[in-house]
């Protein structure tokens, strides 16, 4: 059976979805997406994802569509694709027009959606993975999910030359993010957390877990935390809407915490799960 | 007549370009483009650009397609579009795959190329245009002509909603170049321009304009220069491969050399028109 997208408020089979050479998307990266995660059938965290959405969209002047509506048609979109257990992407693009910078209100957006069948990657959180420090070049606008990800998948590729599994980004010093998670680490059995600001992409799982941890009384504390404190950790873990809670046993090829996935951040993928399963 | 695309290594009416969802710069702004002069039918400094073209190719690592094919290419797209006077862009994307921030090896690259007829800007070139400073907040590889492009939309866009042209960009105290074109001082009767390194787009017409100066005995500076000197300047212009030299008389509402253009600004328009003409 044909994957079904949804594009320009219809749902198409994906070989009929044809997108214009003239779209702001294709030649400025002009637009802003979601990943949402799908448990059940359902959406997982849909509300702050659609305020993320709307948020991004309000800050690089796209108009919103009818929220609802869109809401709807992701949902109908699960359910024509028949996934249980997956994602669901959503991206809006400034529209079609001539290739100029300045914004030209006319323009109606462009919407495209479609879904993924995705196991949750239980390998990858039971045995943790392998990371490398890489200097954060990004603009200064992280807390925007917009199409512009040329730099996370430099930066990305840069850990992989090197035989790691993802980068963690710093910045004057101080840890920021990786190439699509953020991250934390364990340090005096309390989380610690860049700040949400506009370094580091204000994380759905992210907040969650801060939401996790504060139940089961761990402290939190988001503030800079430098690649020096990052290294002598005695736990490093990762959060993503698709990869969840994420260990990292290891930051440029020396083992965090003797190598293996810590008792926080197993408490935390435990109740997580409680979470998802409920 | 309907206009001419180049694309996948086919001459189609824009009708017939039809851009794959998967494309990944539609997703990710994942590829690199130049825009082309073109007088008389032919390319401008066509050489530099396509010199260009491949250092960005290689730095974010993208295969090149045979230079010598797509040259011949852009040149029968203009044929086939009937452009005396224009322009042609032509971009390339890393491919179409699924969405995944690693490279893969396997995607042959997308081209895609149109012209565009255009005079020459007469109107701003003698009269002048407003700027106004806008921090400089994009990432730290402006030296790359990538589609990531949305911090220029938005940076021009600041200006524009001031009620000026466009943008001058200054990153910790220094000016670095506008949305889509170097800027240039002029001081006790020499140039200043920003040093061509990772902080601002090498510009073709920067080039040409540093050789002219050079032919007239005119002295260049390549460093770093404040928002004062700005300001203070006797002369300020820009320089684009579609706009050419462009005076600003203007900068956050105060004259510049009395509000006009000056006279060093417009030898070195002269020289670059008798340049293009010859």
């Amino acid at each position: 059976m044909s994957e079904v997208y949804y594009f320009r408020n219809e749902f198409l089979p994906k070989e009929d979805v044809r997108i214009s050479p003239e779209d702001r998307g294709y030649y400025f990266g002009d637009g802003i997406y979601e990943v949402i995660r799908v448990y059940k059938g359902r959406m997982f965290e849909a509300k702050a994802h659609f305020e993320r959405f709307k948020r991004t969209a309000l800050a690089v002047r796209i108009p919103l569509p009818d929220m609802g509506e869109l809401e709807a048609a992701l949902q109908e979109l699960i359910r024509q694709n028949a996934v249980e257990e997956g994602s669901v992407y959503v991206q809006m693009t400034r529209g079609t027009a001539p290739r100029a910078h300045n914004l030209n209100a006319d323009t109606p957006p462009v919407v495209m959606a479609y879904c993924q069948k995705l196991s949750r990657p239980v390998d990858k959180m039971e045995k943790g993975i392998a990371a490398a420090t890489v200097p954060d070049t990004r603009w200064q606008h992280c807390d925007l999910k917009t199409l512009n990800l040329l730099g996370n998948v430099l930066l990305k590729q840069k850990a992989l030359d090197q035989g790691a599994d993802d980068c963690i980004l710093h910045r004057d010093g101080s840890v920021t993010e990786c190439s699509s998670s953020n991250l934390f680490i364990v340090r005096d059995n309390r989380l610690v957390t860049h700040p949400a600001d506009n370094l580091i992409l204000p994380g759905i799982t992210r907040n969650v877990v801060i939401r996790l941890a504060a139940e089961l009384e761990l402290p939190v504390e988001e503030r800079a935390l430098t690649v020096d404190e990052l290294l002598g950790a005695q736990e490093v873990f990762l959060t993503s809407t698709v990869q969840e809670i994420v260990p990292i046993v290891t930051v440029d090829g020396k083992a965090i915490g003797g190598g293996t996935p810590g008792p926080v951040t197993q408490k935390l993928q435990q109740a997580f799960e409680r979470l998802i399963l409920a």
